[in-house]
């Protein structure tokens, strides 16, 4: 979510992934330069392509050329991430395994702050192409968005506080976890004040966390409530 | 839904359809013998699919042999249906058509009650094979279905009231239409008391239905205080 008040990212943490990184928080992926720019990736999608790209981003920071680190905003960061998913892809994808009907594609939500912008937040898609946020679509989802999303579309505005933003996406969460079981605890998530650029601090809520459970119990006694007190119809006539 | 008190069936009408037939209720079909039977049919994917198993399905309750007039059971009116799916896929996904990126596939509900048993609730696959609703599951869902889904996971059990299912669904499909723009009202619904072997009854839920304004409104300003009401974390440490 990209809101006037900062960003708000969040992820789950449900995959057949093998192997986690230092400095990885699993589909949420941080590269920064506190004082400087922050900049915050998450992923779904091709667990291969997904870990490939974020490798390469990150190995490359370390080298010459144009990195994440270095690049001068948060636009040709996203066209970096599209340009690497590309190449990952184009890697991967040929004609050898694509015959084997494997799905390489990849969604990517990137967004942060570099000095001298505004924050901002960035959908790039399998296809390496990405659009942006604004203020009447404030926030992307990706991987299985669907169950989370009409709580998100009925309280969140560009005008949000980063509190409220938290509170929804747990509930969001909270809801597609209740009906997939692709998607499940703990969630990653990670707050960022505009223009604050202070060091990033993952905040990792897990199964037992009593914010979480409070929410969990509160929001699903408060639905059942607005539900029984909503009128029934008489549908046979009397 | 199939509760202890009865069946609900419930279909959107957006699709880029052209035609409709007499006794057709768009995504809804019912085969009927007041104080005998009664089959209801919801269906979901390619329409040139969905259209031609409907078709055949009423054109055979004409002629001799099996059809969904004469099966003994529901089960044996599922497997028809799924045969006759498969039937109509063969036809038209021969290996020309298919190079095309065509999905001629399509889900279909089937449920109802023939005199002798119990109502019976089926979801028939693409694939024509097909599963049955349980105390435990009790309700289906094909098409964009994942938006609408958590809220009929919250409230509705097999012992829910016909007036509850009602409720539920209709607070359901606005999720979905507030989410998604392929689906859209009017809404077909028919209600169909356990062992009442009524002639159907459909109803159509317009947008300027006064019920169905209710529900909406109440529904959004209920979820919007619940949220308000929910516990805020101060996740900045003070």
């Amino acid at each position: 979510m990209r809101l006037k008040a900062g960003l708000l990212f969040a992820s789950d943490s449900r995959t057949n992934a093998g192997v986690d990184h230092i400095s990885t928080f699993r589909k949420m992926n941080v590269f920064e330069q506190p004082g400087e720019r922050l900049i915050c990736v998450l992923n779904a999608g091709n667990l291969a392509t997904t870990q490939s790209v974020i490798s390469l981003l990150r190995q490359r920071c370390a080298h010459e050329g144009r990195h994440l680190l270095n690049v001068a905003s948060l636009y040709e960061a996203a066209e970096l991430l599209g340009r690497t998913l590309k190449e990952v892809v184009a890697r991967d994808a040929n004609d050898a395994t694509l015959g084997q009907g494997v799905d390489f594609g990849a969604n990517f939500i990137i967004g942060g702050q570099i000095r001298g912008e505004a924050p901002r937040l960035f959908h790039v898609y399998p296809q390496g192409n990405f659009i942006e946020a604004t203020e009447d679509t404030p926030y992307f989802q990706i991987g299985e968005s669907k169950y989370g999303k009409p709580i998100i579309d009925r309280v969140i505005r560009h005008g949000s506080s980063l509190n409220e933003a938290t509170k929804c996406t747990l509930i969001s969460f909270d809801s597609t976890i209740r009906s997939n079981l692709s998607v499940g605890l703990p969630i990653d998530m990670l707050i960022y004040r505009s223009d604050s650029f202070a060091p990033a601090a993952p905040h990792r809520v897990e199964a037992t966390d009593p914010y979480f459970l409070k929410l969990s119990r509160g929001w699903g006694e408060g639905l059942r409530r607005v539900f029984a007190k909503l009128p029934d119809e008489d549908w046979f006539g009397g």
